[in-house]
């Protein structure tokens, strides 16, 4: 969206915001717009904490979460069971399943997953490092990607690839999400929840 | 939002976005996670961006618009009609004039509208530097504050204000906007539309 006469330094900023993902040329105007109304201090502050975002935020090197060191805080964590790790996608489904407050495990993040519509295969995943854990004593490995096409034919893959080694492999659970009202689910969730269904535990009389 | 396990640096970030208008938590946390997956260089040129925003981004001296030195590129236009003023409420609303690529006038800024119910009065406003430029001799004053209650009282305060003044006052019209369906129109505007009806030019047979 050009505006005549938009001083150039908003332009750039108003250009940069309407790059990033969900805002429209119109939003990032707003937002552009509502940083000149604000403080000049606030700007400065989003400008710094920017410029430090990637200086102090890489990845694990032994699971691939986000970590401000060598190793994350989960691999770092004495309290955890290193023996399971759950393998996710992405290092944000890490911070998601954390949310949940109850996953006392280790974390594995493959950075990304198998999309073979789009070329991308197994070499592109964080593979060797999961292969040296494996190799080095796990429990269990729960497979923990979406349930889309692709996060299953990566957990398949998995699945397989870990098949002669000496750990047990798990799928998280599908079905209705809490919450989940029937009349707003799909089908394919409905028709799982059904052929999965867990049987109810008595209470003794 | 909480996310616990997220990195101090990113969650800086997300909740410096996450207060500007309209970017809710999921969304500051979206935009923050995009800035990471991108590459550094791309953070950095936001942070500049910012940083510079408030630096090179002032108001013209005499109309208030945005401006990068002392008076804005329209005040300094010698080919535009400086007799003719279209006063608005925020330095924005003359890049929305200015996308009409019709006016051929300058502005006034007056940085605020009257708002009796919060307690805005007219000291607010930018209008001794109005009451001079209209004392200078102007032809036309176009009133084009918002058509809100606010925007009315101070269209209303400014003709009041300069009815002894030797120069026209105008208001921009009202009515039907361009590409506006009446099945989607309130009946306020209906009715303004229906009151203020223009005759139509017949063409001469």
């Amino acid at each position: 969206m050009y505006f005549p006469g938009m001083p150039a330094p908003l332009a750039r900023v108003v250009e940069m915001l309407a790059s990033l993902p969900g805002i429209g040329p119109k939003t990032a105007m707003r937002l552009g717009l509502n940083l000149l109304a604000r403080s000049a201090e606030d700007s400065l502050a989003l400008a710094q904490a920017l410029q430090t975002l990637h200086e102090q935020v890489g990845f694990c090197e032994q699971c691939g979460c986000f970590a401000e060191q060598e190793h994350c805080q989960f691999c770092n964590h004495i309290k955890r069971d290193h023996a399971l790790i759950c393998v996710v996608e992405q290092p944000v489904d890490v911070l998601m399943m954390e949310r949940g407050h109850s996953f006392r495990g280790v974390y594995h993040v493959l950075h990304g997953r198998l999309s073979p519509i789009d070329g991308i295969g197994a070499d592109t995943l964080r593979l060797p490092a999961l292969d040296q854990r494996v190799s080095g004593g796990v429990k269990e490995l729960i497979l923990a990607t979406s349930a889309t096409v692709d996060g299953e034919a990566t957990a398949h893959f998995l699945a397989r690839r870990y098949q002669t080694a000496d750990v047990m492999i798990s799928r998280i659970s599908r079905g209705v999400p809490e919450g989940g009202e029937l009349e707003y689910l799909d089908e394919h969730t409905l028709s799982r929840a059904l052929d999965q269904r867990v049987a109810w535990e008595r209470v003794q009389p």
